[in-house]
């Protein structure tokens, strides 16, 4: 920490991040935020925490985009529920000796995140600790009984998800395993797992819309989010190997390191997309609308079945083997 | 962790830990927990991370306590905004050799100490980490406008402090220095060090009687707190040094162990009591109505003044000595 004691930094956060959202009465400062809900609106809250060592690698991983990712992963969550978020409060574990110029690149990092999106960083703490930690806590807005959950699914709806999966995994394999091959497509998998984009936009449409019945992000791998959904609406699920989103780039980079495309995709995790279901009436609406409505690609990858069918990965030819929880566990399980 | 991975960790918390409060309208188990604003209230949010090593020992502190004392800090902040907690989300980070007998009795001191004070554990993360680290999140809701703030103390409000100051500090030294002198205060001592009351009950008063032009909560010491409100205040302050309300059992162990009370009061952290302002008009009734209502003890210890005055410590004799801002600081600056 040099000569930027915690005092330091709090009056360095206050300086800097002047609150935008309406619903921040104040923000850094006082023992706590006041915020003020808007009528008609539920508020969501999610927290997560990031460990140095286990989450991320100060070797592989710049402050800055480590500030940035540490706000996404929390949004995230806030556009698995439909959620707008607006107000973080951050906790920052750093050890002694850390630079002061690491820290400022951290901050303006979660700084430029949490702007980009809207977010207004409300309170926080700073503390000593031997490795790195930091721990964010966001809250969203959603019209009131509107926020999507886990739990909504219904037999028979269609199973769909933003984006491509399995770039994340390949981008940190490419981080921890340098090397000439596939040199073209390492910076834009890398990026994906530095700092993921979080997919609320698309949240905030599923919710005003109506179209998703649940709905949750792919933090853990597809495999892993899939059962999650599916248990949580008591159902089983299909999933189309052939249909999962794969991007050129990481089909490129598998074919070059001799990796299964489909395993960075299912188990890899930290892609961040959005997995959910729709009424299958409304698949072909939502195929055509969220795209056309929030700029971002929607791919339908199998359906919900009854529970009894359990949760299912078929094959190209037909081939049906179920589809384990193999999602990155933090425990390393 | 043994064999309790982070999905049994998560199932383990949602069995035990059903929602009580209107406001929460779902509570862990999905990607963000789900709240509903009540109309004219707003919401205080807080946070803190508390570090193995630094913040506590586990050779001195029971994870039970540990649970019970990382959700009291939070509630302290919530008192000192005059705000209600109601809602929280925890983030641990754990060895994992960590024995599960410990988790669960973490969590188990975090639940009885939330359920105390009627504050459901909405939502969480777990990870795993080289050293335990806790962060809790808290929720509160204040009338609205009605939250106290550091910044609206008057030139001339008169300066109070619930409860009696130093013990917190005499305990983690008692704690840190065992032995056989001052043994039967010792245990009222660690407890206040080890499981802090949050004065919230206090804070809703201060709150609902519009009492208080400003409040803080003391977790860094009274020096430090009292600079706090006044330079928030933009205003001086003067502390009668033999107004500090010192416990009895204080006392005690100071004479016992030749240490100087007076140094655990001002600089020792930790104690979780409230100092806030009052119109000197309405000092009387703060005196009468507080421990009348509340059933806690208040002291007057001196007053704010002009920013000029500087923030000052009166001695028996009227000698006059600047107080600085000696109290805990997390980087041990």
């Amino acid at each position: 920490m040099g000569q930027l004691g915690e005092f330091g930094l709090i009056a360095l956060l206050r300086e800097t991040l002047k609150p935008a959202n309406p619903e921040v009465v104040k923000g850094i400062g006082d023992d706590a935020a006041i915020l003020r809900p808007k009528a008609g609106h539920d508020w969501v809250l999610t927290t997560d925490m990031l460990v140095e060592g286990r989450h991320f690698n100060l070797k592989t991983t710049h402050p800055w985009a480590l500030g940035a990712k540490s706000i996404s992963v929390n949004l995230s969550d806030c556009a698995a529920m439909g959620a707008r978020p607006f107000a973080a409060v951050v906790s920052l574990g750093i050890p002694g000796k850390f630079p002061v110029g690491a820290v400022r690149a951290f901050y303006s990092g979660m700084k430029a995140w949490a702007g980009n999106f809207g977010v207004d960083i409300v309170g926080g703490d700073t503390v000593s600790s031997d490795k790195m930690v930091v721990n964010v806590a966001v809250l969203g807005e959603v019209k009131r009984g509107k926020a999507l959950t886990r739990s909504g699914a219904v037999n028979g709806d269609a199973l769909l998800v933003t984006g491509t999966l399995g770039d994340s995994g390949a981008g940190l394999h490419s981080l921890t395993h340098p090397g000439k091959k596939a040199a073209s497509v390492r910076p834009m998998l890398e990026k994906r797992h530095l700092t993921p984009l979080p997919r609320f936009v698309v949240g905030n449409f599923l919710s005003a819309a109506g179209l998703a019945t649940s709905c949750i992000d792919v933090s853990d791998g597809l495999s892993s989010e899939v059962n999650h959904l599916a248990s949580e609406s008591h159902l089983g699920a299909e999933v189309h190997e052939e249909a999962v989103p794969l991007s050129a780039s990481l089909e490129h980079y598998c074919v070059e390191l001799k990796k299964d495309p489909l395993r960075f995709a299912l188990d890899g995790g930290e892609d961040y997309e959005l997995l959910f279901t729709v009424p299958v009436k409304r698949l072909g609406e939502a195929l055509r609308r969220i795209p056309g409505e929030t700029g971002c690609p929607v791919t339908a990858i199998g359906r919900m079945t009854a529970a009894s069918g359990g949760v299912v990965l078929i094959g190209g030819k037909g081939s049906r083997k179920p589809l384990g929880r193999g999602g990155f566990d933090h425990f390393g399980g």
